[in-house]
């Protein structure tokens, strides 16, 4: 069993690039050609994804699809999501299920069994407002299949400091989920030197990207916003270590929906978009 | 259209009970009846919960599934979800989807989308860790169709104090949620005098309690915690104001596992169990 971190290691090194496609479809934003076809959302959404999968296989090692899309259609949403965790894994790239799920005890343990064993993701986003016990099961969970989690520390958003930077013994409490992360992750360390607990830190904060990647040396980071949220390739360069590692960086809407519905040659756009991102964040590096 | 806090004192006042019935089926804990005849644990869930509903909707007013057990089941467990909470309604139940959700911007209004539309669910469970600008797409939502949130204030688990007790200003991270809470309530309140933005407050933490009642006057709590997890009718009873209402507390296991898998009185236990966490609430008042 390859412990994650190297799994995430091997997925970034194996496509040269740091870039994880995130998957948010939204109905308004398909391509006319797929919307057209369908009467139901959910098919629409997996016909989609599974066609993005395609483009993006060969250019990308990491994807992210957003639960919430899916779960907007009901049931049908997460025959789609199965579906589309599927297809990645065939394609071998790695999934990180984002989720943001936090609970506590054994609601936690089904959370795991949602995410690693229902939909076999690599890897589940976490929210840490409910403390350990609420992290570790996910954890335990993750450990017994070479999975991992990635812990909500400093979200993209434009409101995330109302809570995140409140102050606590001179540090803002992002800082102390930053510590905890760094300690759940030196329990289980992979043979690249880095942890199977990552966090999450949003690309539109460049100062506290740069302070994050300093604090956790050791700690992969993923890394939403940039693109569309308005993250540059200059501010999430901070991100990635020396040797090319420790950060994924998510695009969503930057590349998954660069077109206008009516497009009919949306999936070469799609694929040079990718194209773009990743060269933009090498030429950063 | 009715307010969410109207809609909540009348189903409390209407069985005359603050208790919630939390429904969260475990495989293993299901009567042998049941679990015998389904192969799909899904299938299985949806059956028991169904005969729950219909033994304790002439008991209480209000119900709460617990989204993860179903998600565990992958997406058959979503069918089986739906179901429940369309026949909680069909018995005039208010049903608090437990989801713990927590995102931003047009994510949350995704996961809105699929608490109030998809599975129509009447209020949903929120995480805060992101802020505001990922509760108030929620609301905004959630005020379209007279539904409810609530936003986990303070948890209750042992590792709760992790982050939601770290001091800042003076006060814990907790306070700053629940001052959030209070305002976002004040700005749509009911004609009962309360907002329609309830605050979670775990029923193991009887000071806490008693303190976010007096903070609170005119907010919603929701009190998880009560028996299986170890909070006393005593301890909660704090959180019930003087007229009767401004709570709903919950039992899940203490509720639908009183059984051991092989009594085949398995629902005039469930209902022993209901009417005597029911009675022991009012004799506490």
């Amino acid at each position: 069993m390859t412990h994650f971190a190297d799994r995430l290691a091997e997925a970034v090194r194996g496509k040269g690039t740091p870039l994880c496609v995130g998957l948010d479809p939204r109905f308004e934003m398909l391509p006319a050609e797929i919307s057209e076809r369908h009467e139901d959302r959910a098919a629409a959404y997996a016909e989609f994804c599974l066609r993005v999968l395609d483009i993006v296989a060969p250019l990308v090692g990491v994807v992210k699809p957003q639960s919430a899309f899916f779960e907007a259609c009901g049931p049908a949403g997460f025959v789609a999501l199965k579906k589309v965790i599927e297809r990645a894994r065939e394609l071998k790239l790695l999934t990180i299920l984002d989720a943001k799920r936090g609970d506590i005890a054994s609601t936690a343990e089904a959370y795991a069994e949602a995410a690693f064993t229902a939909f076999a993701a690599d890897a589940l986003t976490v929210n840490p407002y409910l403390g350990r016990d609420s992290v570790e099961p996910l954890l335990k969970a993750a450990r017994r299949s070479g999975r991992g989690i990635f812990v909500l520390v400093r979200t993209s958003n434009p409101g995330a400091g109302q809570f995140q930077d409140l102050m606590c013994d001179g540090r803002p409490v992002y800082h102390h989920v930053a510590e905890a992360v760094a300690a759940w992750g030196r329990e289980n360390v992979g043979s690249c030197g880095d942890g199977d607990v990552g966090a999450v830190v949003g690309a539109t904060h460049a100062k506290e990207l740069v302070e994050l990647r300093t604090a956790l040396p050791n700690t992969w980071l993923l890394i939403p916003g940039y693109g569309a949220q308005g993250g540059s390739a200059a501010d999430v360069a901070a991100a990635i270590r020396p040797d090319g590692l420790g950060a994924v960086i998510n695009s969503s809407r930057g590349i998954t929906f660069p077109l206008r519905p009516g497009d009919a040659d949306w999936e070469r756009q799609i694929e040079k978009a990718t194209r773009e991102a990743s060269a933009a964040l090498s030429s950063r590096r």
